[in-house]
Protein backbone atom coordinates (compact mmCIF):
# COMPACT_ATOMS: atom_id res chain seq x y z
CA UNK A 1 0.00 0.00 0.00
CA UNK A 2 3.00 2.26 0.90
CA UNK A 3 5.46 3.55 -1.65
CA UNK A 4 8.24 1.71 0.27
CA UNK A 5 7.03 -1.38 1.57
CA UNK A 6 9.37 -3.18 -0.71
CA UNK A 7 12.34 -1.59 0.55
CA UNK A 8 11.01 -1.36 4.33
CA UNK A 9 13.48 -3.47 6.19
CA UNK A 10 16.60 -2.46 3.95
CA UNK A 11 15.49 1.02 4.82
CA UNK A 12 14.70 0.12 8.48
CA UNK A 13 18.20 -1.51 8.83
CA UNK A 14 20.04 1.52 6.89
CA UNK A 15 18.43 4.06 9.57
CA UNK A 16 19.21 1.69 12.29
CA UNK A 17 22.56 1.78 11.62
CA UNK A 18 22.51 5.64 11.35
CA UNK A 19 21.40 5.50 14.60
CA UNK A 20 25.03 3.84 15.88
CA UNK A 21 26.89 6.16 13.72
CA UNK A 22 25.46 9.26 15.25
CA UNK A 23 25.79 7.98 18.68
CA UNK A 24 29.20 7.01 17.78
CA UNK A 25 29.59 10.34 17.03
CA UNK A 26 28.89 11.48 20.28
CA UNK A 27 31.30 9.31 22.54
CA UNK A 28 34.00 10.78 19.92
CA UNK A 29 32.94 14.03 21.15
CA UNK A 30 33.33 12.88 24.73
CA UNK A 31 36.55 11.66 24.32
CA UNK A 32 37.97 14.54 22.88
CA UNK A 33 38.45 12.59 19.67
CA UNK A 34 40.54 14.94 17.03
CA UNK A 35 38.23 17.26 14.92
CA UNK A 36 39.19 16.28 11.76
CA UNK A 37 38.58 12.86 12.43
CA UNK A 38 34.58 13.71 13.94
CA UNK A 39 34.39 15.55 10.91
CA UNK A 40 35.38 12.54 8.56
CA UNK A 41 32.83 10.62 10.16
CA UNK A 42 30.22 13.18 10.27
CA UNK A 43 30.31 13.59 6.67
CA UNK A 44 30.12 9.49 6.45
CA UNK A 45 26.78 9.51 8.21
CA UNK A 46 25.16 11.98 5.89
CA UNK A 47 26.03 10.42 3.20
CA UNK A 48 24.35 7.30 4.89
CA UNK A 49 21.28 9.63 5.52
CA UNK A 50 21.15 10.76 1.62
CA UNK A 51 21.50 7.40 0.58
CA UNK A 52 18.62 6.53 2.47
CA UNK A 53 16.45 9.44 0.84
CA UNK A 54 17.75 8.09 -2.29
CA UNK A 55 16.24 4.43 -2.15
CA UNK A 56 12.80 5.94 -0.44
CA UNK A 57 12.87 8.46 -3.26
CA UNK A 58 13.01 5.43 -6.38
CA UNK A 59 10.51 3.32 -4.06
CA UNK A 60 7.85 6.74 -3.78
CA UNK A 61 8.76 7.39 -7.90
CA UNK A 62 7.96 3.31 -8.60
CA UNK A 63 5.07 3.25 -6.52
CA UNK A 64 3.27 6.19 -5.48
CA UNK A 65 3.89 8.50 -8.39
CA UNK A 66 3.32 5.86 -11.05
CA UNK A 67 0.48 4.60 -9.55
CA UNK A 68 -1.42 8.37 -9.31
CA UNK A 69 0.12 8.57 -13.42
CA UNK A 70 -1.60 5.39 -14.35
CA UNK A 71 -4.70 6.73 -12.70
CA UNK A 72 -4.60 9.85 -14.21
CA UNK A 73 -5.90 13.28 -14.24
CA UNK A 74 -4.58 16.07 -11.95
CA UNK A 75 -4.05 14.04 -8.89
CA UNK A 76 -1.06 12.65 -11.52
CA UNK A 77 0.79 16.41 -12.01
CA UNK A 78 -0.02 16.72 -8.10
CA UNK A 79 2.26 13.94 -7.56
CA UNK A 80 4.95 14.49 -9.88
CA UNK A 81 5.17 18.65 -8.19
CA UNK A 82 5.20 17.05 -4.69
CA UNK A 83 7.72 14.68 -5.52
CA UNK A 84 9.79 17.57 -7.20
CA UNK A 85 9.61 19.73 -4.06
CA UNK A 86 11.18 16.23 -2.15
CA UNK A 87 14.15 16.12 -4.50
CA UNK A 88 14.95 20.12 -3.74
CA UNK A 89 14.45 19.97 -0.51
CA UNK A 90 17.35 17.10 -0.67
CA UNK A 91 19.22 18.67 -3.10
CA UNK A 92 19.76 22.11 -0.77
CA UNK A 93 20.32 20.24 2.04
CA UNK B 1 8.77 15.62 -28.11
CA UNK B 2 11.54 16.20 -25.68
CA UNK B 3 10.69 16.05 -21.71
CA UNK B 4 11.66 19.97 -21.32
CA UNK B 5 10.24 21.73 -24.46
CA UNK B 6 7.61 23.40 -21.92
CA UNK B 7 10.22 24.88 -20.27
CA UNK B 8 12.74 25.23 -23.20
CA UNK B 9 12.63 29.06 -23.45
CA UNK B 10 12.69 29.60 -19.72
CA UNK B 11 15.31 27.02 -19.49
CA UNK B 12 17.53 28.50 -21.79
CA UNK B 13 17.26 31.91 -20.16
CA UNK B 14 18.39 30.63 -17.07
CA UNK B 15 21.27 29.31 -17.86
CA UNK B 16 21.88 32.72 -20.98
CA UNK B 17 21.96 34.26 -17.52
CA UNK B 18 24.15 31.80 -15.26
CA UNK B 19 26.67 31.90 -18.52
CA UNK B 20 26.79 35.68 -17.53
CA UNK B 21 27.27 35.00 -13.55
CA UNK B 22 30.19 32.76 -14.59
CA UNK B 23 31.86 35.56 -17.11
CA UNK B 24 31.01 38.66 -14.17
CA UNK B 25 33.38 35.77 -12.54
CA UNK B 26 36.22 35.56 -14.44
CA UNK B 27 36.19 38.99 -14.19
CA UNK B 28 35.96 38.97 -10.56
CA UNK B 29 38.94 37.35 -9.99
CA UNK B 30 40.50 39.26 -12.66
CA UNK B 31 39.97 42.44 -10.86
CA UNK B 32 41.21 40.84 -7.70
CA UNK B 33 38.13 41.45 -5.90
CA UNK B 34 38.35 39.66 -2.12
CA UNK B 35 37.97 36.02 -2.35
CA UNK B 36 34.93 35.77 0.56
CA UNK B 37 33.25 38.09 -2.35
CA UNK B 38 33.86 35.50 -5.13
CA UNK B 39 33.25 32.77 -2.78
CA UNK B 40 29.31 34.67 -2.44
CA UNK B 41 29.28 34.67 -6.18
CA UNK B 42 30.11 30.79 -6.94
CA UNK B 43 27.90 29.88 -4.46
CA UNK B 44 24.49 32.22 -5.70
CA UNK B 45 26.09 30.32 -9.40
CA UNK B 46 25.70 27.21 -8.20
CA UNK B 47 22.29 27.45 -6.67
CA UNK B 48 21.31 28.96 -10.12
CA UNK B 49 22.61 25.93 -12.00
CA UNK B 50 20.75 23.86 -9.21
CA UNK B 51 17.40 25.86 -10.03
CA UNK B 52 18.09 24.95 -13.52
CA UNK B 53 18.18 21.26 -12.76
CA UNK B 54 15.12 20.81 -10.73
CA UNK B 55 13.20 22.75 -13.52
CA UNK B 56 14.56 20.21 -16.05
CA UNK B 57 14.05 17.31 -13.88
CA UNK B 58 10.33 17.99 -12.97
CA UNK B 59 9.81 18.50 -16.65
CA UNK B 60 11.49 14.94 -17.08
CA UNK B 61 9.46 13.17 -14.26
CA UNK B 62 5.90 14.82 -15.81
CA UNK B 63 6.84 14.29 -19.33
CA UNK B 64 8.95 11.27 -20.43
CA UNK B 65 8.86 9.31 -17.12
CA UNK B 66 5.43 9.49 -16.92
CA UNK B 67 4.94 8.46 -20.71
CA UNK B 68 6.76 5.43 -19.83
CA UNK B 69 4.72 5.04 -16.98
CA UNK B 70 1.53 4.95 -18.91
CA UNK B 71 2.84 3.11 -21.38
CA UNK B 72 3.66 0.24 -19.00
CA UNK B 73 5.75 -2.52 -19.30
CA UNK B 74 9.78 -3.24 -18.52
CA UNK B 75 10.19 0.43 -19.86
CA UNK B 76 8.81 2.50 -17.30
CA UNK B 77 11.05 0.62 -14.38
CA UNK B 78 14.10 1.98 -16.93
CA UNK B 79 13.01 5.22 -16.83
CA UNK B 80 11.92 5.45 -13.05
CA UNK B 81 15.44 3.85 -12.38
CA UNK B 82 17.52 6.34 -14.69
CA UNK B 83 15.64 9.52 -13.12
CA UNK B 84 16.64 8.25 -10.00
CA UNK B 85 20.37 8.06 -11.01
CA UNK B 86 20.16 11.26 -12.43
CA UNK B 87 18.64 12.80 -9.08
CA UNK B 88 21.17 10.62 -6.96
CA UNK B 89 24.16 12.46 -9.44
CA UNK B 90 22.41 16.23 -8.45
CA UNK B 91 22.50 15.28 -4.48
CA UNK B 92 26.25 14.40 -4.45
CA UNK B 93 27.18 17.16 -6.61
CA UNK C 1 43.28 21.60 24.27
CA UNK C 2 41.42 19.89 22.04
CA UNK C 3 39.58 22.13 19.49
CA UNK C 4 36.48 21.68 19.88
CA UNK C 5 36.36 22.29 23.51
CA UNK C 6 34.44 25.36 23.58
CA UNK C 7 31.53 23.69 22.09
CA UNK C 8 31.54 20.39 23.54
CA UNK C 9 28.30 20.59 25.25
CA UNK C 10 26.64 22.48 22.52
CA UNK C 11 27.58 19.93 19.88
CA UNK C 12 27.14 16.54 22.29
CA UNK C 13 23.21 18.04 22.63
CA UNK C 14 22.67 18.65 19.22
CA UNK C 15 23.92 15.12 18.35
CA UNK C 16 21.84 13.79 20.79
CA UNK C 17 18.65 15.57 19.32
CA UNK C 18 19.85 14.08 15.98
CA UNK C 19 20.18 10.55 17.48
CA UNK C 20 16.68 11.04 18.69
CA UNK C 21 15.32 12.46 15.37
CA UNK C 22 16.88 9.82 13.30
CA UNK C 23 14.81 7.01 16.02
CA UNK C 24 12.38 9.02 15.10
CA UNK C 25 12.61 8.46 11.48
CA UNK C 26 12.88 4.40 12.24
CA UNK C 27 9.20 4.91 14.01
CA UNK C 28 7.98 6.35 10.99
CA UNK C 29 9.08 3.65 8.65
CA UNK C 30 7.82 1.40 11.32
CA UNK C 31 4.42 3.25 11.04
CA UNK C 32 3.87 3.21 7.26
CA UNK C 33 3.97 7.59 7.27
CA UNK C 34 3.69 8.57 4.00
CA UNK C 35 7.28 8.69 2.21
CA UNK C 36 6.79 12.57 1.05
CA UNK C 37 6.74 13.14 5.47
CA UNK C 38 9.70 10.91 5.56
CA UNK C 39 11.74 12.17 3.03
CA UNK C 40 11.28 15.97 4.62
CA UNK C 41 12.06 14.50 7.72
CA UNK C 42 15.14 12.81 6.36
CA UNK C 43 15.91 16.42 4.88
CA UNK C 44 15.82 17.82 8.50
CA UNK C 45 18.13 15.32 10.05
CA UNK C 46 20.72 15.64 7.16
CA UNK C 47 20.70 19.71 7.78
CA UNK C 48 21.00 19.05 11.59
CA UNK C 49 24.25 16.93 11.00
CA UNK C 50 25.46 19.51 8.58
CA UNK C 51 25.06 22.30 11.32
CA UNK C 52 26.86 20.39 13.65
CA UNK C 53 29.58 19.51 11.33
CA UNK C 54 29.91 23.81 10.32
CA UNK C 55 30.35 23.92 14.52
CA UNK C 56 32.97 21.42 14.64
CA UNK C 57 34.42 23.48 11.58
CA UNK C 58 34.60 26.93 12.69
CA UNK C 59 36.12 25.89 16.19
CA UNK C 60 38.82 23.81 14.35
CA UNK C 61 39.35 27.13 12.32
CA UNK C 62 39.55 29.04 15.59
CA UNK C 63 41.92 26.77 17.73
CA UNK C 64 43.53 24.02 16.34
CA UNK C 65 44.39 25.82 12.54
CA UNK C 66 44.77 29.15 14.33
CA UNK C 67 47.43 27.50 16.71
CA UNK C 68 49.16 25.83 13.72
CA UNK C 69 49.65 29.29 11.74
CA UNK C 70 51.00 31.21 15.30
CA UNK C 71 53.35 28.44 15.73
CA UNK C 72 54.31 28.72 12.09
CA UNK C 73 56.68 26.57 10.00
CA UNK C 74 55.23 23.52 7.80
CA UNK C 75 52.78 22.56 10.14
CA UNK C 76 50.60 25.70 9.33
CA UNK C 77 50.55 24.83 5.85
CA UNK C 78 49.29 21.09 6.64
CA UNK C 79 46.69 21.80 8.67
CA UNK C 80 45.25 24.15 6.50
CA UNK C 81 45.30 21.71 4.05
CA UNK C 82 43.44 19.31 6.17
CA UNK C 83 41.27 21.63 7.14
CA UNK C 84 40.37 22.58 3.10
CA UNK C 85 39.85 18.14 2.77
CA UNK C 86 37.49 18.02 5.72
CA UNK C 87 36.00 21.30 4.12
CA UNK C 88 35.83 19.47 0.37
CA UNK C 89 34.08 16.15 2.30
CA UNK C 90 31.25 18.03 3.65
CA UNK C 91 30.41 19.97 0.16
CA UNK C 92 30.83 17.02 -1.52
CA UNK C 93 28.08 14.71 0.87
CA UNK D 1 48.41 41.21 -1.69
CA UNK D 2 44.71 39.30 -2.46
CA UNK D 3 44.62 35.40 -0.95
CA UNK D 4 44.34 34.06 -4.26
CA UNK D 5 47.18 35.53 -6.12
CA UNK D 6 49.04 31.95 -6.12
CA UNK D 7 46.07 29.87 -7.77
CA UNK D 8 44.62 33.28 -9.74
CA UNK D 9 45.89 31.37 -13.51
CA UNK D 10 44.28 28.19 -12.51
CA UNK D 11 41.02 29.71 -11.17
CA UNK D 12 40.59 31.99 -14.72
CA UNK D 13 41.21 28.59 -16.63
CA UNK D 14 38.96 26.93 -14.54
CA UNK D 15 36.21 29.66 -14.93
CA UNK D 16 36.86 29.78 -18.27
CA UNK D 17 36.30 26.10 -19.25
CA UNK D 18 33.46 26.16 -16.77
CA UNK D 19 31.83 29.37 -19.32
CA UNK D 20 32.31 26.78 -21.79
CA UNK D 21 30.16 23.95 -20.39
CA UNK D 22 27.63 26.69 -19.57
CA UNK D 23 27.33 27.27 -23.33
CA UNK D 24 27.64 24.01 -24.27
CA UNK D 25 24.31 23.31 -21.85
CA UNK D 26 22.58 25.92 -23.52
CA UNK D 27 23.46 23.93 -26.86
CA UNK D 28 22.67 20.65 -25.80
CA UNK D 29 19.17 22.70 -24.61
CA UNK D 30 18.53 23.82 -27.75
CA UNK D 31 19.70 20.48 -30.01
CA UNK D 32 16.33 18.88 -27.64
CA UNK D 33 18.68 16.55 -26.18
CA UNK D 34 17.90 14.24 -23.76
CA UNK D 35 17.43 15.91 -20.32
CA UNK D 36 19.07 12.89 -18.66
CA UNK D 37 22.21 13.41 -20.55
CA UNK D 38 21.68 17.44 -20.17
CA UNK D 39 21.23 16.56 -16.33
CA UNK D 40 24.36 14.82 -16.27
CA UNK D 41 26.13 17.49 -17.82
CA UNK D 42 24.57 20.17 -15.48
CA UNK D 43 25.68 17.65 -12.29
CA UNK D 44 29.25 17.71 -14.05
CA UNK D 45 29.21 21.73 -13.98
CA UNK D 46 28.39 22.15 -10.26
CA UNK D 47 30.87 19.90 -9.57
CA UNK D 48 33.63 22.34 -11.37
CA UNK D 49 32.22 25.23 -9.62
CA UNK D 50 32.53 23.70 -6.50
CA UNK D 51 36.07 22.48 -7.26
CA UNK D 52 36.90 26.55 -8.26
CA UNK D 53 35.20 27.37 -4.43
CA UNK D 54 37.42 24.86 -3.00
CA UNK D 55 40.48 25.77 -4.86
CA UNK D 56 39.95 29.57 -3.75
CA UNK D 57 38.95 28.77 0.05
CA UNK D 58 42.04 26.88 0.72
CA UNK D 59 43.75 29.38 -0.87
CA UNK D 60 41.83 32.37 1.14
CA UNK D 61 42.97 30.28 4.67
CA UNK D 62 46.59 29.98 3.79
CA UNK D 63 46.49 33.64 2.92
CA UNK D 64 44.11 36.02 3.97
CA UNK D 65 42.86 34.01 7.44
CA UNK D 66 46.36 32.97 8.13
CA UNK D 67 47.80 36.27 8.22
CA UNK D 68 45.22 37.75 10.23
CA UNK D 69 45.76 35.18 12.69
CA UNK D 70 49.45 35.47 12.86
CA UNK D 71 48.81 39.78 13.51
CA UNK D 72 46.42 38.56 16.11
CA UNK D 73 43.54 40.60 18.25
CA UNK D 74 39.76 40.98 16.90
CA UNK D 75 40.47 40.72 13.81
CA UNK D 76 41.90 37.29 13.78
CA UNK D 77 38.17 36.26 15.18
CA UNK D 78 36.53 37.83 12.18
CA UNK D 79 38.34 36.58 9.60
CA UNK D 80 37.57 32.73 10.96
CA UNK D 81 34.32 33.59 11.75
CA UNK D 82 33.99 35.36 7.87
CA UNK D 83 35.25 32.04 6.32
CA UNK D 84 32.93 29.64 8.87
CA UNK D 85 30.12 31.59 6.98
CA UNK D 86 31.50 31.35 3.25
CA UNK D 87 32.14 27.53 4.09
CA UNK D 88 28.32 27.64 5.76
CA UNK D 89 27.06 29.01 2.36
CA UNK D 90 28.90 26.47 -0.06
CA UNK D 91 27.67 23.32 2.04
CA UNK D 92 24.52 24.32 1.44
CA UNK D 93 24.40 25.43 -2.03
Amino acid sequence: MVGYSDEKDAVLKRLHRIEGQVRGLEQMVRDDVYCIDVLTQVSATTKALQAVALLLLEDHLGHCVSDAVRAGGRKADEKVAEAAEAIARLVRS
